[in-house]
């Protein structure tokens, strides 16, 4: 008995075929130390090096891509300060509409902008800012949505960004063949669960496993609970994985296709990130280190198996990135 | 009228052949950034990503790969600190020969262990210690080859190690069709005679530029006067070029084929790291800046060609790279 997801593998074939061409083709790479140090034999997908410098691009920019006319003339509005804002507002870009992005007051300089950066001469396009301490993010979003006839896109909760967050595993099938497991970071599940949909699709038997900060493994705790468990948001340099709860969409497609959920700790995302830097010249940042970190500093051991792992993004302030790799 | 020079397109081709399947066919890369700020379509060579994270494995590995069955039993000879030491060792452990390097007694720790590394389990392989304020390491080196019957090679004046070197441009070509012009670091002039070589037979009409640190112009120098100027080691963060002159082999080559050099400074090179993190998410050290520098920085302008750009190497200690990126 299998219940209704909220996605199907043609919904993430489809989003490929939207995102030829627009999203890079973004490289597998290995690492023979990799291999030795694991035993596996280990394909990294980049997403470290897709436009805007995350995955998340893909998902914004399906979901953008399937407005209607009348979506397209209003517009599109997120909340975001992370690599979902950069992502709604390229997309916007790209598709010629207007975007708004609701972004706290004290977000970092270079996001807010990037952000702009992309709106920059597109009629319509701003950032509103607010106090995260007294103002309200959503009924904002809800207010301004509503006045200017906007769409709200959802950073993961929803079906058009969870398929396209999904084209990831399936290009790295595509290119690097059949997998016996898949690691990919956990945050709200929209990459996990389209990955789970692609990869079960692509390459049957696969087994898929989610990976979260230690100190905010609220999926680890919804799979053991059966149910979707709320935490107050994490202490972790993993950003892009303080979520507080999974979805009420992606939650039950990492429930029937995810084999479970790791944790690892901030000093294991640290040392994974000067791993990369050292060895295999890329920058990864905290989050996109998650699923690395597991198979890498040995939460999991895949010995004798192909293994994929997903590098979700290279976003990280450069004063921030250069401290952390002095250590 | 042409003079004989040491390597014809032949022995690139050659060297592509011997290199197939050992040394990684490494990705050429884009940027929408670097396009719009240049006005070219630029397309970088990661040889970062290279085996032992530079283009000299190409050279050495090539040059190994001739040795008659005599000289491999003996092994091979090199001095160096730098990724030349690197390159040979693991070239003599692909091939079963032993290696001795050279390297002063203060080399930093990190490539001290990785040539020890791979030289590990390998009979008659060691790194031989020197002092370089009282001691003649070319003398050490004559000694050690003389006695043990090895064979010596040199990080660039050398048929082999320029004819190795190559076959970065020439993949490049390959992958991404005929270029314009095309931008190479030059230290002793290894890298770039044999880029040079394939260039012109594989993109007829293409320019190659020449770029060197500042502080370290000898090849500028020298083509200016039309004979190799001597100077003495410069002062730059670019340690790949710190050479003091080009070599016998390589100039005839770079005098005949290469249209002109240009020089960059520590900062611009800095500056040019940056951006490779912070946009491209890759480590680039500061001598595989270089090529991109003169380019990014506005040393010469390509607008509207085709550009190729070597990005020669990564290796940088993890150090110094974060203090470099904290500016």
């Amino acid at each position: 008995m299998t219940a209704e997801l909220a996605i199907t593998f043609a919904d993430v074939a489809a989003a490929a075929h939207r995102l030829r061409g627009v999203a890079h083709r973004t490289p597998a790479r290995t690492s023979r130390t990799v291999d030795e140090r694991t035993g596996a034999s280990v394909h990294f997908k980049c997403e470290n090096f897709q436009r805007m410098g995350a995955f998340k691009f893909r998902g914004a920019y399906n979901a953008l891509a399937r407005f209607t006319p009348e979506q397209r003339r209003a517009g599109v509005i997120a909340f975001s300060s992370g690599n979902h804002a950069q992502a709604i507002a390229l997309s916007a870009r790209l598709l010629g509409m207007p975007s708004v992005i609701v972004m706290p007051k004290d977000a970092p300089a270079p996001k807010l902008a990037a952000t702009r950066g992309y709106q920059h001469g597109m009629a319509g396009s701003e950032v509103v800012l607010y106090d995260r301490y007294t103002e309200d993010r959503e009924a904002i979003g809800r207010r301004i949505a509503a006045e200017r006839g906007m769409t709200l896109i959802p950073p993961y909760d929803h079906a058009d960004v969870m398929a396209g967050q999904g084209t990831a595993a399936l290009e790295l099938i595509e290119d690097v063949g059949p997998l016996d497991a898949l690691l990919v970071c956990v945050g709200g599940g929209g990459l996990i669960s389209g990955c789970a949909v692609a990869a079960h699709g692509r390459s049957p038997g696969v087994a898929v496993w989610g990976v979260e900060p230690e100190a905010g493994n609220d999926v680890q705790q919804s799979l053991a609970r059966g149910e979707i468990v709320h935490i107050d948001t994490p202490q972790t340099i993993a950003d892009g994985a303080q979520t507080q709860h999974s979805g009420q969409l992606t939650f039950p497609v990492i429930r029937q296709l995810v084999k479970g959920v790791l944790t690892v700790s901030d000093v294991q995302l640290v040392s994974t990130m000067r791993f990369f830097a050292e060895r295999m010249k890329m920058v990864v940042e905290p989050t996109g280190c998650l699923a690395a970190a597991a198979l890498l500093e040995g939460a999991i051991d895949l010995r004798g198996q192909r293994v994929g792992v997903i590098l979700s993004g290279g976003n990280v302030d450069l004063a921030v990135y250069a401290r952390l790799l002095q250590g």
